[in-house]
């Protein structure tokens, strides 16, 4: 059972600067951008189902998810904004999509129209279960948002045909998704419906997934998918689930399943199941993720390579990727009430998923690098700058249902406490003990350190704080005065009877800290990151001349903060700090002796989330640096 | 018509301690082995004809290349070595191979087996000109080599139904290679058949890419080939090739179409053609190679990418490119007589081909990276470690038909000069002024400055010795006093009446060079590459402990000529320098502030082609430095 629980979407109105406008920009321009995207590219149109073959826009296998995950996101800004325009919207999406569902329960128009007879023939590679997961969360999102059952009740019958096509029976396939998804969304459709079946299924996926004989190879033996023992583990089948202690394979995948391998170990209270996701959460902290809460060093795969596989110029790290450590972090800081799993949680709102998204919310990087020269080719344009839309556009979709949320990560209530995760200014509601109550968090965090936090309400509850590990000291007052509490999994929690107008003032220490990577991380030698609180900062040529590679940066950088260059948004921190331009010539040979001079600069450094927001760019997170 | 010529393969005899060693295990393993993989996996025996669906060892559409570049190498060593073994070996190959030609000359198994109804129907994807290219280039080789016609008539028979079946005519396809090859390998068979038709078609070929409307995108719509609007740049059809001024799509697609096109202008004396392929050459030289002159830095579709888009740790710098790109830079030398063309001729045969390959023949690198690190994963194992073969095992293959040939590079002759290109050691007879005149050149090059070229023969004719660009001064005497000759393009010529005896001391002065590259190149910011001769020195971490990126090279680098580390050829010469060994530390996180420390240390470089001899190893070419 879960230590924390999410607060309902509306409980957690944000007022801050970086993310609240980012909501903002969702509403306005992602979601309404995808849902054109859609409609333009036949993803709405297939629901019909009059596309027959020799029509344009040929349904992709995948085209059911993206269609689900806008629908998600649009049923949470419904429930966010309670606009009658987004309600209409909603309610004639979900009619469409509904009535696409075969008679037993079958709902994915690209099979019903073109392939009916292979359904779960491909499981390998045809995203059936991933498409159906992802209508199981919309259908729970419309049905949290409006509390109307009729997506609900489609999802639940599609749920139960997938229950009597999989499982451990003779007659059933012993199968589980080549993409993983629906795990997660079991356990949330067994939430909103009340059926514990739902939530064993996922069990069950769970499970048998890599067991030998393995399913893949086996249904590979009986229709062609491309399956092959070297590609399991890019699905992470390659072995039972609880025997895999290194995060591998195609990274959202991963994470996907993780997340909910994570939800089934609470509700079940599987002590070693949640133990594995333990084990594979820290060997993706410490070994295989970038600085900036990115995941997936191979574009080839989009996957998980080896511990310190981290280059910059040829990252991947998936926005999608990014998105889902964010789940999954977000999970297990849930679910075992311990402040460190917010540490990657935040580190990845602030900066990796963020990044992925133009601050107008209408482009978007597929792959986000750490590193773009002039010359960075290899990694393709989509990562140069950002893109309207893709065809595998799993990006622009997972934007429309992860911002929506990102009030949902900030605060936590559960076991009596009330807790802040992330301090971003905003209004929050409440049932710790019982009674709402509501909470007012003032103050420009992430910018500056002071943060106030007023209790409009009363009742004994613990307000738990939660103490980041990049803070070197978290300042705490109530009403004016120092106060104690207990220090327990990384909260400072402070039991007692609250009335209405207590005040907590804290005070979140943030010097500029300048990171280094662990020794193995051959890419990062001779670099360091400069960040701020839970800010990555990046070195732009728009504010630094071409080629940042040529900047290094002082033994006595002299940090100091500033205003961020005209094109940010107003109130964003920059970092300036004392640097070298060096100038290398060898005399327009590709390869010379050459000489090299320098001339002290300052260069100015602006949170990695916002780069290529005001045209092309040069950027770099990993500067280099005089030891 | 060529400004020089290449020699007879038995006129230039090597002795030299680099590349004779090479063509030695080259004849005693490289050839033996890619035989015997031949005839293990199916590729020999396809050209019986007794494959049927259902078998194992289904022919692939590039096995017919892999047989015919095995049997070039093959007739190449028997012309070295006369070996009676290898000439029974070579005569029941190419008996076995031309049994399988069908009546209308047509010669690939694959097709002959599998889809004979698909010939020439899918020229983007299907490589049958690549093969057809292949198997006359060995035809040719074989004719040279031992003078009998059954092989060579019978690629002239295959070249007729080509020459029939494309073309201009109403009645011909107007498509040309997706890989190409056969233009160069038209143009020897023109030479070797006396049949001036055949160079007329490889022009033919080489005019027609990339007109409009588009051949590859007309044959698509027919046959479906994967070929697309954006794939054409992969395969140097996005134009035509007149209008191409920089180096892109597949390498050694490509290189060998650069290298066609070189022939045909050379044979037309076509200036504007071969403009086309100084500009391309220029491209490459000066923005698309890396140091050790492999090409091509992107995996994905094995190609050129953009201007100084040169990473190290992702190169891709496939073998067969390297090979390919001294072809291409041997024929502008002959052509042109511009001693500027050895310089990368130079530097792929010492560096980025033999890189290739081990000290011992039988194991290969299909991309040779710049920089190894024990997380470097991105690129693949067999970037790490060389292997005993591929499925795709173009680059083994490449080695056979290549080693036989290092002695050819060497020495040239033509316009009544004979140049030393190259001056290792070796016996070379060639015809400067009509009657044949020895030449024995030797010394310890690369390794040592001394050359002596004593003549045995006599005549008036022009000894010409290329200056190599990396040489600040190469010292000349002539029995024992200093002589002068004229200065152009690139060499000392030297006319005058010899006599036997005659003999010329060279001194090519080699300091170690440490070279820097342009600023554009952001893998190399704040690092530098140690060089002496046309070697590229790098760090192996079995001389200088793990994580070489942590070796920072001193202002003052102290180098100094060192005896080979143990487990390479004795002989070889090691450059070492004064260097400090950084010690970071983040303790145990992947991020931290952490702390910089450092410690003197000498660092041990090997030439960069002997790395990954002594077990596997990290690997560093361009070193930090302190500027």
């Amino acid at each position: 059972m879960s230590f924390y629980q999410s607060l309902p979407l509306p409980a957690v109105r944000l007022q801050d600067e970086v993310f609240a406008p980012r909501i903002r920009t969702g509403i306005e321009r992602t979601l309404p951008g995808a849902i054109e995207r859609c409609r333009e590219t036949g993803r709405l149109d297939m629901f019909r189902l009059q596309w027959r073959p020799g029509m344009p826009n040929r349904p992709h296998v995948y085209w059911t998810s993206d269609v689900a995950k806008v629908l998600e996101g649009l049923a949470m800004d419904y429930e966010l904004t309670r606009s009658p325009e987004l309600g209409r919207q909603l309610e004639e999406l979900v009619e469409l999509v509904v009535s696409a569902q075969e008679p037993d329960g079958y709902l994915n128009p690209p099979f019903t129209l073109i392939n009916p007879q292979d359904r779960w023939k491909n499981l390998f590679n045809w995203h059936e279960l991933y498409c159906a997961g992802h209508l199981m969360e919309a259908a729970v999102a419309h049905f949290q948002a409006t509390g109307r059952r009729n997506f609900l009740d489609a999802a639940c019958r599609f749920a139960d045909l997938i229950d009597r096509e999989f499982g451990p029976g003779p007659e059933q396939r012993h199968g589980y998704p080549g993409h993983e998804e629906i795990e997660l969304a079991l356990c949330k459709l067994a939430d909103a419906a009340g059926n514990p079946r739902y939530r064993k299924l996922a069990a069950y996926f769970i499970d048998e997934r890599g067991r030998e004989p393995n399913y893949f190879l086996l249904e590979g033996e009986a229709f062609p998918t491309e399956a092959s023992p070297d590609q399991l583990i890019n699905r992470q089948a390659h072995r039972p689930v609880r025997e895999q202690t290194e995060a591998v394979g195609h990274a959202v995948r991963a994470l996907y399943l993780y997340s909910g391998m994570a939800d089934c170990a609470d509700a079940a209270g599987d002590a070693e199941l949640l133990e594995c996701c333990r084990k594979l959460f820290e060997n993706i902290e410490n070994r295989r993720m970038y600085l900036t809460g990115g995941v997936g060093s191979a574009a080839r795969g989009e996957c998980f390579t080896m511990d310190y596989d981290l280059p910059n110029d040829t990252a991947y790290a998936e926005s999608c990727a990014a998105i889902a450590l964010a789940f999954f972090a977000d999970r297990m800081l849930r679910h075992t009430g311990d402040a460190h799993y917010a540490e990657v949680l935040e580190k990845c709102l602030y900066n990796g998923t963020l990044s992925g998204l133009s601050l107008s919310g209408d482009r978007f990087f597929y792959g986000n690098l750490l590193e773009v020269s002039e010359s960075t080719a290899t990694s393709g344009h989509q990562c140069r700058e950002r893109q309207p839309w893709f065809d595998c556009s799993c990006c622009p979709t997972s934007f429309c249902r992860f911002l929506p949320q990102l009030g949902r990560f900030c605060f936590l209530a559960g076991n009596g406490e009330a807790a802040l995760i992330i301090p971003a200014a905003g209004h929050v509601v409440c049932s710790p003990a019982g009674a709402p109550v509501a909470f007012d968090v003032s103050g420009r965090y992430p910018y500056e350190p002071e943060v106030a936090v007023t209790v409009r309400g009363s009742g004994r509850f613990t307000f738990s704080i939660r103490l980041p590990e990049w803070c070197p000291e978290v300042g705490i007052q109530l009403n004016g005065a120092p106060v104690s509490g207990r220090m327990e999994r990384g909260f400072c929690k402070i039991d007692r009877e609250w009335r209405p107008g207590d005040r907590l003032s804290l005070h979140y220490a943030m010097p500029v800290r300048l990171l280094r990577s662990h020794p193995a991380v051959a890419a990062n030698a001779g670099r360091a990151a400069i960040t701020r609180g839970p800010l990555v900062y990046a070195l732009e040529s728009i504010d630094n001349g071409p080629r940042p590679s040529q900047l290094i940066l002082d033994q006595d950088p002299d940090f100091r903060l500033a205003s961020a260059p005209d094109g940010l948004p107003p109130g964003t921190v920059a970092v300036s700090a004392r640097a070298r331009r060096e100038t290398r010539t060898t005399a327009g040979s590709l390869y010379a002796p050459g000489s090299v001079s320098s001339e002290p600069v300052r260069v100015t450094a602006v949170p990695y989330a916002l780069w290529q927001n005001r045209g092309p760019a040069e950027m770099l997170v990993w500067m280099r640096c005089d030891d």
